[in-house]
């Protein structure tokens, strides 16, 4: 891959790394206008709970936007100087393209070129899932092996590259 | 929350990530008076066999404590100038809290208030469990929850933050 | 442990964390003749699957030793000035040591021991595994419990450690 990504920006964490909140306050800290691309499907209760305390916790300085699938096409209509985009979470995008068994090589390249030729700043918030003992279930294994994959390419390009833990970034790049 | 918590060390690390001697050697090297805080329950024969042999290679300039559940109790008790107090493991502690289902929320704001007025250097280790596979069991998902957002709070006004792995600290804050 | 490993380097990394690229680039930057000892069993198709990718990713530069057991005796063959060895990695050998229920603490010895006096570089691949819920099964635990000892033996001594995430190396030591 050649091609860099001036624009994008990775935060990658545990649960309950504060990774959001970091990737958050780095969109706020650039003044530019605000979105917010919410991956996550709201499965059960558990899920529906935390995505509307996400949602509370960031306030009406944010445009939300749902969508579980076509992150590209999403981001492609709202893409445009001046607004900073934060796409939360890659992890849930990766389990939504299993579920519907997507073609997972060539989203990601969608993804990655669509990143190399973004007008606005983007961050893209994912969970870290490799890091625990291999899990018993063939598709866990496969869904680390995608994740893993896409920080990698996504990582590769990026203009910064953050680790959360504790609420703490360290910086990997950039 | 706007405190601080200038006596406050937390070291997060692994399973056998060399944390707890990390912080051992943080807490001999300061030359205080050392205590010892022990928060894990004896429940079956491994976890006694791992709570002897951490003794036995503690040695004996420690005075060693065991307190599952009332840590702020404990500590305060302990608490004073010129004395430094390592207490392992949170996420034992946390455990426990769960197991007792007492109010996670409450203990942890007890707990960052005590150390934010506490006069002895007290060093914090904890796991981290937040970068694998979400876990299937609901218990589990909700103490990696539980675990992340203590290690938060205490890193959001602790002096010093350590990430230990293979034995190496790599230093988040301080 | 009093001696130090001047030719050795531990890359650590989660699952996909890019980390045996990483270790093949420090190998081929230091222009020896390249070794690669290959600790992997092909136990299944999956696994045969990525042992051949591997390989093929790797080129034709490289010599390749399989060896899931005897692993000082296999770098033993190999070791001499002007050489590189990639070992890749510690958790498959450590994972084939328990099968064979063979004394683990014996084995990390002599591989540290190995180290102290090889002549060629070594850099050696592991996964970390220890930052995910305890596993229920006691098995998973021990091997957790081995790594995680390994990992601090080698890191002890060694002239560098890297942590890979996101196919980014974070240097630990050296």
């Amino acid at each position: 891959m050649s091609f860099v990504s001036p624009g994008t920006i990775l935060v990658l964490g545990g649960a309950r790394s504060g990774k959001s909140r970091f990737a958050e306050k780095l969109v706020a800290d650039c003044g530019l206008e605000r979105h917010y691309v919410a991956t996550g499907r709201a499965w059960d209760e558990e899920m529906r709970d935390r995505i509307a305390q996400h949602r509370a916790d960031r306030g009406d300085l944010w445009t939300t936007h749902e969508e579980p699938l076509d992150l590209v096409d999403c981001l492609s209509s709202i893409d445009s100087e001046g607004r900073a985009i934060l796409v939360d979470c890659l992890t849930l995008w990766v389990t939504n393209l299993m579920m519907e068994e997507l073609d997972m090589a060539a989203e990601f390249a969608a993804l990655a070129e669509f990143l190399a030729g973004a007008k606005a700043r983007i961050v893209l918030v994912s969970n870290e899932v490799g890091l625990g003992i291999v899990p018993e279930n063939r598709m866990a294994r496969d869904f680390r092996d995608h994740a893993g994959r896409l920080h990698q390419m996504i990582a590769a390009t990026a203009a910064e590259v953050y680790f959360v833990a504790a609420g703490l970034p360290l910086k990997m790049k950039g």
